[in-house]
């Protein structure tokens, strides 16, 4: 029997990760214990979120070297020590980067052959769910809105933006290269695409989205986040997907390109608000607050300065954090 | 009659705000035409959002060198043309820094003298509708969950941080010095307070909030914003209200700081998600992926590398933008 080709993680990368990071490693083949599947595998995924996985912990524990690279991938039942799979099953898994593997029969799925391979394991799986969930249910497009998609040539972004337009919205995506952009508008049917290497981002975003962003699903982070900020409209929802312009780094950025980041792992909401918005609902606010000042249980901490004549230095002064509480000056 | 003294804002600030950017004006009285009213200021009311109006615009128009600088105000009715409202009224409005306002009838609110108008203008008015909302509405915080408030001290965290404390959280402030910290914790109650100028931040903030963090809710932007990201818990909320920290400069930060003052004009949405929250209608996404590509109406797009051999440059090839569409290796 052949041994077990692994790609050992080798050393954690100081910036951009490559190939000096992995060993290519002989190991013996796996032998498939008592309700475990041995598996050969024919397509390995390759995801952005891997080289995260190598900076710290994020919705997985850390990679450490001298582990087996980690990434999902399909392939065929070779020998099936479980119930409910058999030799020539069609299965995917989080493998990792070896040819081979064995598994509990609970870590696999069994797939429809009727399914291509590369479909499951991109448009049917992770891929496809991401772009899916994150578009419709984090993103809530409607009708004739604008949706910029970043990262739009990525596995996730190709079909976030292609869902978006069955949506039937404008669907712009940023991607690198003139070739890609094309591709985009020509073979995918983005209404525009931006290639984000070629100068001018606010200006080109502006000139693509000429109504403004009303969704903006970011793959990437960045400055093609802060362009996108500075173009979204009023009540725009920002679906945080990932940040790979802030992955493939040792030291990623304290700016707007590490904010999803931060906001992915954990599913934390960011949301604006202008309390005007809320101005229908004041009496049951108006009403909770004077019951709460009335029975002492709010403090109403008011600063009041003395004298119209001190109006500019009080502004000047709540900027240095001289106020305790509500600042107001008495004319 | 007297003259009205006017606080004119003269000059742009290029950095901080301060007495150089206003003049001193003696202006006419004026004169309440038909449906007006005219008050005379007793209280006005400082905000850190004054300062961005300057800037540009926001939720309103800019500011313009020239203009009475606007400002909240109450006072008491002086002269009346419009029913409903008589001399001795105590009304509330957008005075602007000014000592008498002749403004239209449906520009007013009258208000009940059993208020305090320190409170009127304060806690019962804009400040606490904004305190109230965005932390119960936006932050939706839970009995026993951790909230932590940046300005903490200032107009709307004060309360903020109260009402949170009422709805049974364990409530943690930042403020500028020991003294504010002091008043906080003694005085309003907090159950820690951090001093955002005292050094290690995060490590302060990690100190104060044993449990991670919930619900954030960020006056400031800027530093704060950054420490209390990285020590938010899964599914933390972040309600953004203002960014403090970024308002009194002519060159707003680009990272984390100016992330909110984007958010908080246009009521932005910013979520992180992670696909597998929502694997219990992965069939649902499944099915329409399916079809949407059976029927032609989604193309799959999949890069696929040839050669187990290729891993690394592969994933290294992923981060220069070679691929197009998912990528996966044939093994």
């Amino acid at each position: 029997m052949t041994a077990n080709q692994q790609w050992i993680y080798a050393r954690k990368p100081n910036a951009q990760v490559g190939p000096g990071n992995f060993d290519l490693h002989q190991a013996p083949m796996p032998q498939p214990k008592d309700g475990e599947v041995l598996v050969r595998t024919t397509l390995l995924s390759l995801d952005p979120a891997s080289r995260a996985w190598m900076q710290g912990q994020t919705y997985r524990s850390m990679l450490n070297p001298g582990d087996v690279m980690a990434g999902w991938g399909i392939g065929e039942v070779v020998a099936s020590n479980a119930h409910g799979f058999a030799p020539g099953d069609l299965v995917s898994g989080e493998y990792g980067w070896q040819q081979y593997a064995a598994l509990p029969a609970r870590a696999l799925t069994k797939h429809d052959k009727a399914h291509k391979p590369e479909h499951i394991l991109g448009v049917l799986g992770i891929t496809g769910l991401t772009a899916y969930f994150g578009l419709l249910d984090v993103g809530k497009p409607r009708p004739g809105e604008t949706v910029l998609v970043s990262g739009a040539g990525g596995a996730v972004g190709t079909i976030a933006g292609q869902i978006a337009r069955l949506m039937g919205c404008r669907v712009v995506g940023t991607t690198g290269g003139a070739d890609k952009c094309k591709w985009l508008t020509d073979e995918l049917g983005f209404d525009a695409a931006v290639d984000y290497k070629s100068g001018n981002l606010h200006r080109a975003i502006k000139d693509a989205c000429p109504n403004g962003v009303d969704v903006y699903f970011d793959n990437t982070g960045g400055e093609v986040l802060a362009a996108a900020l500075s173009r979204m409209n009023v009540y725009g929802r920002v679906a945080c997907c990932g940040a790979i312009s802030n992955y493939d780094t040792g030291t990623p950025a304290p700016g707007p390109a590490g904010v999803p980041g931060f906001l992915v792992t954990k599913r934390i909401r960011m949301e604006g608000f202008v309390v005007m918005d809320f101005y229908n609902r004041r009496r049951e606010a108006e009403a909770a607050l004077a019951a709460w000042v009335e029975q002492g249980k709010i403090k109403a901490a008011v600063d009041v300065v003395e004298g119209f004549e001190k109006m500019p230095e009080a502004l000047a002064g709540m900027f240095a954090g001289a106020n305790r509480g509500k600042l107001m000056v008495r004319v």
